[in-house]
């Protein structure tokens, strides 16, 4: 072909990986990077487990994205949550039916809109975002419902949309996922478990009673996949 | 009334007012705050009018507001603007049916996001957003059918409306004025324009050419105000 290189091939999606430093985020990350080329975007919120930081730093460099920004968003002044407030206790056990105290106020609309921002100016075709609505602890922000409600939002609110139809796509490839699936899919894309990070605690090693922990412990032991945190 | 006493009305609405200083957000704040409880939520996000943010404090210690948060959101290494880069130039003149280059991508999503973020932790009945879709600079994020995306987004996203059914309306009083009307609307609410700042520019006194002092000037000579700064 004239005038287009091998290496150059301009249908590869471009994507914007919300990445948190979790299971799910690096899946969706071995996902698009398998695909096209990577912006990650990492935001801290002024949660407790900066741990998560450093598991997506560490994440990215793995999988050679072309861009890794962390943004500071501090939520603490503006939202309650035990995630932001350390006079907060994390629970250890849910409840049925009720949203626990890890809930961050409108947490995913926050990340999915500095994700838009991140995609109309790297002209990206699709935003990841690694919710989960099986094994997750009943976030209303997790739902699809919610989902196509934003996808919308995206449509109409970017110059990009309106003046030159481009719109970019919110893909949630785990949302009907269980943890075990997850960690069968990140394991045939090459996922490096030891690299991310699930506990709200962050401490040195996972406390293995928060929520968290126990969703993560769940999808190892339902693959029969050792998680090497815990090795 | 037994149990209430007078100064204690349980029924007038509590609102998040997205407080730029500028003539809109501040006309929004005194609507706002003539019904109510306020909460003002100032977004610095990198811009290069941080004379703004100054006018923003002096509007919220005028209107006495109950709480007053100034939250960065350094959107610069994610989004490009004019309003963000130093080294592009705002520009004097718009063209007809084109987005200029003061457009911030996704910024009325991102600022409606954590508007919605503080507007659940604060137990909060509105949010004010002071866009316009008349005397406006053709923004995509300021027209009705986006801010309608937005709603449904806010019904959708937050525990509060999902466990309670306590849902935050979005209201943009001014979405379908001129700045005409504006002036004449912030008039009656007691705005005290002085304290207010539109110029993109943002030295020591408006610059006079670019978009936002444009549609300043007319507002107030449309209306037969003088304008303070301009005095």
């Amino acid at each position: 072909m004239i005038g287009a290189s091998p290496s150059r091939r301009p249908s590869r999606p471009r994507s914007v990986v919300l990445l948190s430093g979790g299971m799910d985020s690096a899946t969706c990350l071995a996902e698009a990077a398998s695909v096209g080329p990577v912006f990650a975007l990492t935001v801290g919120y002024g949660q407790r487990h900066a741990r998560e930081l450093d598991a997506a730093r560490a994440l990215a460099r793995h999988f050679r994205v072309g861009r890794h920004v962390v943004l500071e968003i501090p939520l603490a002044p503006i939202a309650r949550s035990a995630l932001t407030d350390p006079r907060m206790p994390i629970p250890s056990r849910l409840k049925a039916g009720r949203i626990p105290a890890t809930y961050v106020p409108a947490r995913n609309t926050v990340l999915l809109s500095v994700a838009l921002a991140a995609a109309e100016s790297w002209g990206a075709d699709r935003i990841y975002l690694g919710v989960n609505a099986v094994d997750y602890s009943g976030y209303p922000d997790c739902r699809p419902e919610f989902l196509r409600a934003f996808q919308r939002v995206a449509n109409l609110a970017t110059k990009a949309a309106v003046e030159k139809g481009r719109r970019v796509r919110i893909r949630a490839p785990l949302l009907r996922r269980s943890k075990v699936d997850i960690v069968r899919r990140g394991e045939r894309l090459g996922v490096p478990w030891g690299l991310t990070w699930s506990c709200y605690r962050g401490g040195l090693r996972p406390c293995g009673r928060c929520d968290a922990c126990r969703l993560r412990a769940r999808g190892f032991r339902g693959a029969g996949v050792p998680d090497p945190l815990l090795a």
